[in-house]
């Protein structure tokens, strides 16, 4: 392995993070800019992504329409008070096309509540394609999947 | 540190994830390939992992017998619908042996039924040897020590 | 991406991954020795943490008052057997002025009773400081910050 490989490796997984502490410290404003302006972003359940369904709870075929969901988000406000936390773990490169990289990762997203109650929110893969820009990547497609079906109360925020 | 060193870590850490993606994606058949012919495989608990005590509740000592017991589960299949998601951290050499090397991982298993209802399955530590085979690594033992005694539950799947 | 820098970064993820092994295998007596002497540590909620709130639960600044907790918590001894599991992910460096380093990472931990039962005692970040001691690092300052306000019945153990 060449230290070019490594560097690239440790970048990465430096965007996982990079990515999940914006989700956790509830930076939304700044969560669009993860993703090419043209990117492909959505939720759904594992059985749906297995299945071929094109379509997810939470769906947006641009980076503009990432900024129109945090916008709403943050108009309507109406959901409790709550924090998340994303452990995220086991990131992959499963294909590797002229600078175009397909990444796996596993994640596992715990819920409080404002007094005090944990639950797990959401666990599942990240299916993901990232691009160069500039030094850094960008998403430009992220599939959430989530094990579960039951969905609904997820279609609060993004993952 | 060495850029081999760095390229060995990165290796090893490759080693646990494609290994839980293999699990998690449920494609057991591929599962016994991470193991030496002669490998040793058991989940115990931490109570008789300490106490020196040899058997475990999933126990074998060849990748013939993983083999097996794969067959066995596709066979019998009478358990219920469900999905497995692994998060491994904190991967750690404790020893290297002329190549051969001893590492501990922490896991957490996340089970989601077809429901949607989400437990933490179990968690705990792999305390695990590797040998080199050709350009990666192979189990040559793997202990899955849980850290709860209550795993008659955990009889049916590989983790 | 130097080598240097990428032999750092694995340093540093190392130093968490030795940090939760020790307290994962109850080994709280080295636990003092991941701190400078003139070390600060506590463990506080996200709400105080954010709030400016200087104090917290768990709470010392120096690493003689790490060591007399462990042996408070020896001797007192009232605590319900129990495990714990950490699990680390998404280090990131936030900041690097003369080799004394600014990070965060989130972790969760899962409690597991005697009786078998499981739940996610804790779930939060990291905010820290490490100064580099001779080959290795050690925390100068940790904030373990919890997303819960709960948190009475931490008081048992370090974090």
């Amino acid at each position: 392995m060449q230290l070019e490989a490594v560097a690239r490796r440790l970048e990465l997984e430096q965007l996982y993070t990079d990515y999940v502490h914006c989700l956790d410290a509830d930076e939304l404003e700044r969560w669009p800019d993860f993703f090419t302006e043209d990117c492909f972003y959505r939720v759904t359940s594992a059985e749906n992504y297995q299945a071929g369904l094109p379509l997810g709870l939470i769906y947006a075929t641009s980076r503009n329409m990432l900024k129109d969901r945090v916008s709403a988000l943050r108009e309507a406000n109406i959901y409790e008070p709550q924090r998340y936390r994303h452990l995220v773990s086991s990131l992959k490169i499963t294909a590797d096309a002229a600078g175009v990289l397909d990444l796996v990762a596993n994640f596992m997203v715990v819920r409080t509540m404002q007094d005090g109650d944990m639950v797990i929110f959401g666990a599942g893969c990240y299916v993901d394609q990232v691009r160069r820009d500039g030094d850094s990547w960008k998403f430009a497609r992220k599939n959430v999947v989530l094990d579960s079906r039951q969905i609904d109360t997820l279609l609060a925020i993004p993952i």
